[in-house]
């Protein structure tokens, strides 16, 4: 149980947590006067690590498991939560994690690839639920509202962000299977009732394994595909040839952090095929030495190093021969040679693909030249929707910033929904033979015949859920008076199933001058694009994947970014959760923080989410103050974006330190000025001088600091925090101010 | 008045010409047998030249008028006409059977292009009315209902045609004008009453010019719109500028046969643009030789011959230099170096662009090499469209003939509907000022802001003619249970008047079980090609020009040639017009024949046109026998296409007139062999026994006159006819079959 009146902020990882430190001290100082506490909350990739192995820890280095404490919370009526981007951790990133704590003295276990011993398997079994996208599945207990908020969306088309052209001529598209994927075999049924269903793997000798029991809740949708091991590989092989005789740049993208027990299989199949002469040469010591290609060419890369030079040349001068026989590969960092295969977590489609898309179509060769591509992304469910996205930029050119209309989402995502939660139910297959569900009288409800290397699995969607979702995309269509389109596919069986589900639960509800219709994606897509480029707006009503997929494509094109978008989780127990953009946790700006001592985040999401945050306690426990500051930092954060108080990219220039100065001075400011409150108005009126009379000391204390590195700041993942107070909180002038406010 | 038992044959121009020369005979054998006479009407170039001089030709040189009887036959009741593939004649085409028949002693006069003497510009306004498409004009009094026939579509799945596969990577393109373009000025009323309006153009001055006085129907549809000079001369400049930049192949496509006006204006601008330094360094001297750029640059090279040579090799020196600075342009014929641009009628958009999408999106370059191709089509109306199929192309590969669904049409085309009818009514301007359409009151109901060199417009579609099309419509979604899709755009003025009236009229007709829709361009061509691809059929519901661009475009994808499919007009007066098909008169066909005696011209179209045309005939004369014609003609053609009796393209091989044999011999073995009519049966078994039994001779005597020039025919758009039948009936043995049969 939370108390009614706190706000709970997470304290993430990389960029935002080192935001965070900023920032906090001046949110508290507005929260406290409307008797509202912020407290924190730990899910970093360090804590959630530390919080696993409290038994190996000594008892000053243990740490409550902040994860699991929110994961209650937000089954609170109450639940106030604050969430900031967070690290989705690929396993090489574990890894870097794990050095580090061990490095600083913290004894947690190696993540070993291949358990042998009981203490490593579960070592491994532990890891294995920090991996990914580990943090999500938790706390979001509800389903999706996302949206750019009405600020945002007139700066950005006033000060439209830069936008390629796109020429007629592009040889760009997408390239997906149109057999053995997820999508050509994908069989859907509605349970009828609560009921338990097994898993089961048939041998071809007959032998009966069960994989898992799952219970069904009465009217839940439960899927079952998969995706044919040889039919990717040979699809692999054939986008390679395209491109070879094209001349048309190679590209990957999926999704390795979110599904992130099936994408590292399809990734590595993606390496070992690219690398075939490579693989088919080495293959048997690569199997010694434990490279997995499902991390990447750097799994090549690292364990090779305890080989003697001369075999290690022998390996990388056959490595470089691969690239004579394959197609030019687009580069995640040109400079360094880091290429698209290098590490499964580089490239992420549901912000590769946009980023692409903004950039004319085009991404990076070897040269660091801009390049078409083929953009291969093996599951066609989705990718279809982008070759609709391309087709239509040649057809009409880009998307104009200053014009074009708003694609908000509803999106599927409460309760695990759909492939979002289908990791433990994925298996590669290790042997040929059938997986089938069963349930509980030994009737087959679904089977797929499948093969060694295949990679099978199931996804579960509660009725629940489906039925808050479709109320949910009714309150939204009524509330923006915007027309709303359910993206529910013909071709799908678990789309057929959904919508007899939302047929119905529509009629729930009065639809009486809303314009609800279902269309089927590629239908859907077109529909939206069309309506935006007449600047009309548009609610895409999506499942799990597509909400994630969306609320990066749509606003990345209108907004330049998806970290500017409003993204709520109205969650089923009637808490809610404020996210604050979809940015990602941005290991570029501690790069730059590092070694010039300035950090570009743009904290706005977070501006946007508290405001939200803010406006619903209120609300909720009518806190009339709470409001008061909800509508004054909206204001506040209206007159940044006029007035250009955003971070700059540029070392020198006012950074995220500075940008918190402004919204507290703007912040303090309004609260002084409006007249719901005039105690309130009284309180913040000398705080509001104090920042103003003080703005040129604070902006010089804030600059003088940029430029040499920050070196006070220790560690990556788990960084001292005093030394990073010092970093953040470099101008004594403004903290002396905050102090005597908060004294 | 015609007998009610006549069908109309027309005798028309090249290959389809030659072939009735060699079918009628055999026809005939059939007909007779049923009481009914074929007769025959001439309505070739050459004979609509001769009859529009009467005056100057001698007693025995002068022809009637074909097409003028035959138009007077549209308005009967009885009327059957089958009407073959004519010559839709550019001036080039216009001038070549001139001068061939002055040749031949008729003293026909020039076609002037700048007529100065009285009888200069009678001739000039009496050869208006035979230049471009004017047959179809006057025939056309109904609306048309085309589709691929059961037996050819079955055909084709069996035997596919061969079909370019499609690159992901292609860079093919439409290209049309975002802006200034007739789509986006047209506005469009609906006349409430009969009136007179009048079209006039009011000079910057304040004169006002009378342009036309149009009596108006009730109900009547008038459109006005116009295309700006300026935007289209720089929309041209800016595609070549792109094709130079993106290396991709520079074509045009126009239908400067049909859109007799408007179009060779807007190619005469491709002209002059595309050689723009050509013509700014000799306009002048190019005005002083009467070269028009509309006539392609094959104006350029007749005139210049009357200069001496060193100024003809300065200006082939200019024009070739031309090219450095311009992109590639495609190819009409690169072994002989006619371009795209060479002249008007050559590439003529609702063919070009199919057999493009045919060619895998390719067209050829000068150095006889498949490329891509930037198409432009500058009026955007429907040229999007075409984007539309190239993008459905590149996502889902090529269309694959053995599977694909079929799309069939009924179009509105009755009583000269829309673009097709507005010759009389477009203008060049030759100065600024205001073009309007103001009624007998004087008020403006539409106006446009023109400048000098822009092409405005009207157009009419009469009431009778939407309302008989909608009742057509309705009929062939009935008879055919597929769903039918009429084409009205959300963003044309003049489809938006239309929608109102179809949807009014809809409701005269039982809907129920019919699924009929509503759709934009882009959406209808989406739709009908994703259910096409599934093998779903669909009709399109069009206007006049998609009704003419669709039935060449479906046809070619589908059946590899719009030749084959049925196109029937049922009249508004209750006839009928049967027209063979849609594959143009084949030039290249009769030069096969000149040189070696092959004529591959497929009479495909003409059995079936003759078949439907029996078959009405049957129906509305209570003809017995002509329904078992009909049926047994049916069978016939559907063993002939099983049978391979097709002509092959090579010489040396079954050409037309073995084609026709083969007709005969299975249509008599059909006819013997039927048991409705027993009589007729014992009729035709000797007939069957005689042509089966000299199967060989026939064939060798046929045979035997390949491979050398066909010297007996003398003329090409007015050849003596004996010399025609020595060529097109050399077989003596067929010759005395079919003389006793008929004896």
């Amino acid at each position: 149980m939370t108390d009614k009146s706190t706000i709970v902020y997470t304290l993430t990882d990389e960029a935002p947590s080192l935001a965070t430190c900023s920032l906090l001290p001046i949110v508290r100082t507005f929260t406290r006067a409307a008797g509202i506490e912020v407290t924190i909350s730990d899910i970093s990739l360090a804590g959630r690590i530390l919080s696993a192995f409290p038994e190996r820890l000594k008892e000053e280095q243990r740490v409550v498991d902040g994860l699991a404490e929110l994961g209650k919370l937000t089954q609170d009526p109450h639940a106030n939560i604050v969430k900031l981007p967070n690290i989705s951790a690929s396993v090489p990133q574990l890894r870097a994690c794990i050095a580090e704590l061990q490095g600083q003295g913290y004894d947690v276990p190696d993540y070993v690839d291949a358990p042998k011993t009981d203490a490593e398997k579960d070592a491994r079994e532990r890891y294995s639920k920090i991996l990914g996208s580990a943090v999500n599945p938790v706390l979001r207990q509800g389903n999706s509202d996302r949206r750019a908020p009405a600020a945002v969306k007139a700066y950005a088309r006033k000060y439209p962000h830069s936008m390629g052209a796109w020429s007629k001529a592009s040889r760009t598209h997408a390239d997906y299977m149109t057999g053995g994927d997820f999508f050509s075999s994908e069989q859907s049924i509605t349970s009828e009732k609560a009921q338990d269903v097994r898993i089961e793997f048939v041998s071809k000798s007959g032998q009966v394994e069960l994989k898992k029991t799952l219970p069904l809740e009465q009217g839940e949708v439960l899927d079952s595909m998969f995706m044919s091991s040889k039919a990717l590989r040979a699809f692999f092989e054939q986008t390679l040839e395209d491109s070879k005789n094209t001349g048309v740049m190679w590209s990957l993208h999926v999704k390795a952090t979110m599904m992130k027990v099936s994408h590292p299989i399809v990734f590595g199949h993606a390496v070992s095929v690219y690398y075939k002469d490579l693989f088919d040469k080495h293959g048997e010591l690569f199997k010694e030495l434990g490279v997995n290609p499902n991390n990447g060419l750097s799994s090549v890369y690292d364990k090779i190093k305890s080989l003697p030079d001369s075999k290690q040349e022998e390996i990388l001068h056959d490595l470089h021969a691969c690239y004579e026989n394959r197609p030019e590969m687009a580069m995640v960092d040109s400079v360094k040679g880091i290429t698209n295969l290098h590490i499964p977590s580089d490239v992420i489609v549901d912000a590769s693909m946009p980023a692409m898309i903004r950039n004319s179509g085009q991404m990076w060769g070897r040269d660091g030249k801009q390049k078409d591509t083929k953009a291969v992304m093996p599951e066609s469910t989705y990718a279809r929707i982008y070759q609709e996205v391309i087709n239509f930029c040649k057809t009409n050119g880009a998307f104009d910033p200053t014009t074009m209309g708003s694609v908000s989402n509803v999106g599927l995502m409460a309760m695990k929904a759909e492939e979002y939660g289908s990791h433990d139910k994925t298996f590669e297959m290790t042997e040929d033979g059938t997986m089938r569900v069963v349930d509980a009288d030994g009737n087959v409800l679904m089977q797929h015949e499948v093969e060694k290397g295949d990679i099978w699995r199931a996804c579960q969607t509660k009725d629940a859920a489906i039925r808050d979702w479709v109320k949910l995309a009714v309150t939204r269509a009524r509330n923006s008076d915007t027309p709303a389109v359910f993206w529910l596919d013909e071709e799908r069986a678990h789309d057929n199933e959904l919508r007899k589900k939302v047929e119905a639960y529509l009629q729930e509800h009065d639809l009486e001058g809303l314009d609800i219709r279902i269309m089927s994606y590629n239908e859907a897509i077109r529909f939206s694009m069309e309506r935006m480029k007449r600047g009309k707006d548009t609610i895409s009503v999506t499942g799990n994947v597509l909400r994630d997929y969306l609320t990066d494509l749509f606003p990345i094109m209108e907004l330049g970014t998806s970290a500017k978008m409003l993204s709520i989780v109205p969650m089923l127990a009637g808490g809610g959760m404020y996210e604050t953009g979809a940015g990602g946790s941005a290991p570029k700006h501690v790069q730059q923080l590092m070694e010039e001592n300035h950090l570009r985040w743009d904290s706005l999401g977070e501006f946007l989410a508290l405001a939200v945050s803010l406006e619903e306690l209120g609300i909720k426990e009518h806190n009339s103050r709470a409001k008061v500051l909800a509508k004054c930092l909206d204001k506040a954060t209206e007159k940044l974006l006029e007035n250009g108080k955003s971070p700059s990219r540029k070392t020198g220039e006012l950074d995220n330190r500075g940008s918190h100065f402004y919204l507290g001075l703007y912040w303090a400011q309004e609260v002084a000025a409006q007249t719901e409150d005039a105690e309130l108005a009284a309180e913040f009126a000398p705080f509001a001088k104090a920042l103003s009379d003080n703005e040129e000391q604070i902006l010089a204390e804030l600059a003088a600091v940029q430029g040499k590195p920050a070196a006070e700041v220790e560690g990556y993942y788990h960084a001292d925090r005093e030394g990073v107070k010092k970093v953040m909180r470099p101008s004594a002038t403004l903290n002396g101010i905050l102090a005597s406010a908060n004294a």
